[in-house]
């Protein structure tokens, strides 16, 4: 035998076995040269092996190393008994890589699903921490030692209980805290019951596709709008329709209605992302009452809404009237950190009861303690003065970034900053967004492209969404002036842009 | 107007607005009132207002509060201006709960996806604390110190900048462990680009029904098996055909390659859950084969591998052949504890890169100091630990309910057991397993029906998966002496299943 599977590494000798391996024990050592025979092919099906007494005085092994080995490779399947004593068993040889291709060697011939293609490449993760990156928050101002301090907290009271797998839906705790938080800052009609705690917004998306469409079923997305929504719906197989979006936010033709019936909604009215205009009320009763009609929900994500920087926060569209078709989504990677993945869907009263069993098996529970954690900084106030603290921060930043925009864009049209973290820009045609884009992102700067949120680019989607939620004020000024420099460069190149940067009267809204 | 929209309460005046609320300020006082008035049809379209002095001197606030109210009123399209003054804004009013009938107020009739009514109602989370829970392990084992040390660690290191984006498929570090972990584990062939970090296993299943199936297409399941398997499979909306299983694992008919070709196959190979059977390597590798020759994905559910009790291990079969077509899953909610809700499928090498785009959009990252942490605790060799030392206590957990298996049903045939947390006891025709289940959770106890995790329930389906993961050995015969008082009760009831629990010969295998 050792001539077929070799000399076992016994321990002490220096050898190594493998790329990260110890020598393993004897017995693991014979399993594995005696499986590797077998299926090599070198031990053929049928042969017989060796008595463990002379397999073992061969290896220089206990007998009893052999006997459990032979025991082990009967247990899988490798060996069987029988009166003659221990014989290979019979397998297919079909598997060895020389006969046929592989399925996954040759990945091109690999047969993704059909929504795979669908998606587009997206940015790298890494440049999230770059100044202007839109949406994510001062990281730098986060209460660490208050939020440390509820996480000791929780660890302290449900442990090790919380250990284990928790409601689907979320801690009771957080869902009454979110609701209450909620009635009271965002004027949403909800109880506990009806918070679904999700892994951020966008597992709020996918929960909302699941409930609600079939594969094929028609969506309509603001467009320009939120990438995620498209691909949550993508997810889900649906067919999406861009609907357009001005200043009074989504605009849905209404015969759109009729002939391309929506069975979900995806809308941001408290500040449309990413072009920042505020849904009209006209508009926000049409949507509920055409919604009502035709079955459909609305999807109101309010994505930044806790961050109203002009007067008094809007209250949600879906504490306009009583039971709206709205599934209410928010998340805390804004308010909080995008890291805690913690977000909600608040579903209508009356069908929370009604998606229970659905939403058992879609769900699990857990992260419990960052749930009980987060519940408790909600209760306590230090979510409240977390958001006081961070509305007056961005509050600044907004204003040293007009200020910036005003002196190194004098003729481009600023939007939005009713609410949030970022401004949107508009671009002449002449100056690609997305060429500036790169460029910017080689100078350690991460503006997005608006034309990067658009399904049907135009002239009015050339232009900068510009973060300023993680960009100290200061550096805000030298940024743009990068920006603008970059701009002037590309702009003295582009032949027909000659000068689009310059008296250029605004684009039309 | 006052009598129109009603006083305004004053700072200090004792009543109270709504549910939870201290009186609001003045100003936002103002602008509900309004917009009720507004929406409740009270203040009518087209209606002028009065001037911002008038109202002022009529409801007793300044002048400047009822200007910013206005204002707010018109940025959100209530009112507009005209040369008269403020004019209320011409609003659809058929979103009052008269006209019609809502949507989602008549929730019978509210339209769900069908995949919603695919799904069979669950138990609650609550009784998984309870004696004989499957797959709940021994929570009161886990070494909290350690791990709040590994936690503490990662966030001196790693915050703030570990409270942004992390990489979608997850934390590099975790990756790199996880991978060398399932190297030398489990046989894995695999490198920590090839590791996607998921929401729990079932997070996992999840990914590889996004990433491999089109709605309408077959996956084939074990059955009896997991309940996860097929809730990711029907949302998917993928065609579930049940395999038979036996004592060498999932048995698939040969000829169902070509009349049913599947494009996933889930098999749990190490611990077939629940019979506990483990594939024999004839069968791992007939179907990597078929798969290879087919374009089908085998998913590898190795749930449990860890917790191997007899012998050595057995080998994954991802690792058995080069590049098979498997989609390795696994969780820590065993190894580690469930709330942590970190689950991982390992991608073959060759896929690994062609999928990243998909992952981008598919996955947020996250959670990141319980990934560092869980980097940490693997890398340090406290993970190791935890194992061996569960591995010995499951042990002597599993010896002492075989003991008092042995002795309160002496004669029903008990399965698996080579890995895991749970044992499988066959029950006689006669003896109603969910009956026996329902009792025994009025009596605190929580052992699943083997039927409930069948999709074709028969005779052999029959029985009850008892966990001993996170029950105590003493507790064991108490809790089974319980089951099997139960059982005589209900077998004595049954008229033709008289006798069912004594000397009745062993079903057959």
């Amino acid at each position: 035998m050792i001539e077929i599977i070799g000399p076992l590494v016994h321990a002490g000798e220096a050898t190594r076995i493998g790329a990260d391996t110890q020598p393993a024990s004897l017995q693991k050592q014979l399993i594995e040269r005696l499986q590797q025979a077998i299926l090599g092919g070198r031990l053929p099906p049928g042969s017989l092996l060796p008595s463990s007494r002379l397999l073992a005085a061969e290896m220089g092994v206990s007998r009893n190393t052999v006997v459990i080995a032979y025991e082990h490779l009967a247990a899988v399947g490798y060996v069987f008994a029988d009166q003659k004593g221990t014989r290979v068993s019979p397998l297919s040889s079909s598997t060895s890589r020389d006969d046929e291709p592989t399925a996954c060697a040759t990945a091109p011939e690999v047969a993704y699903a059909a929504r795979v293609g669908q998606f587009a490449a997206t940015r790298t993760h890494a440049d999230n921490t770059f100044p202007l990156t839109p949406g994510t928050p001062a990281l730098d101002r986060f209460p660490l030692t208050a939020w440390r301090r509820a996480l000791e907290r929780s660890m302290e009271h449900a442990l090790p209980v919380a250990l284990g797998y928790g409601e689907p839906t979320g801690e009771p705790a957080l869902r009454d805290a979110i609701a209450a938080h909620l009635r009271m800052a965002r004027g949403v009609r909800c109880e506990g019951a009806q918070v679904v705690i999700t892994e951020g917004a966008q597992e709020a998306l996918n929960l909302c596709v699941r409930l609600f469409t079939n594969p094929g079923d028609i969506a309509w997305v603001e467009d320009p709008g939120y990438r995620g929504a498209k691909a949550a719906f993508n997810l889900g197989d649906l067919r999406t329709l861009p609907v357009p979006v001005d200043a009074e936010g989504m605009a849905a033709r209404s015969d759109a209605w009729l002939t391309q019936p929506p069975k979900l909604i995806y809308t941001s009215p408290a500040h449309q992302y990413p072009t920042g205009a505020v849904l009209s009320v006209a508009r926000r009763l049409a949507l509920i009452a055409q919604a009502r009609r035709s079955g459909a929900w609305l999807i109101e994500d309010d994505y930044d809404g806790e961050f109203r920087h002009t007067g008094e926060p809007i209250a949600s569209m879906q504490g306009l009237v009583d039971d709206a078709p709205v599934l209410y989504v928010g998340s805390f990677s804004k308010t909080m950190f995008p890291a805690l993945r913690i977000g909600f869907v608040v579903l209508p009263r009356a069908i929370a009861g009604h998606t229970a069993v659905a939403l058992q098996e879609m769900l699990r529970g857990g992260h419990r303690l960052e749930q009980l954690a987060l519940a408790r900084f909600i209760g306590s106030g230090e979510f409240g003065r977390h958001l006081g603290r961070m509305r007056r921060l961005y509050r600044e930043r907004q204003q040293a970034l007009r200020d910036a925009l005003a002196q190194y864009f004098a003729r481009a049209q600023v939007l939005g900053g009713d609410c949030g973290m970022h401004l949107t820009l508009r671009l002449p045609p002449g100056l690609n967004d997305r060429s500036l884009v790169a460029r910017a992102l080689a100078e350690g700067l991460n503006p997005r492209a608006l034309s990067s949120f658009a399904l049907q680019p135009d002239a009015s989607t050339n232009g900068l969404v510009i973060g300023y939620g993680n960009t100290p004020a200061e550096r805000l000024a030298p940024a743009i002036q990068t920006l603008a420099a970059l701009a002037r460069e590309m702009d003295g190149k582009g032949a027909q842009a000659k000068g689009a940067l310059k008296a250029r009267p605004k684009q039309p809204h």
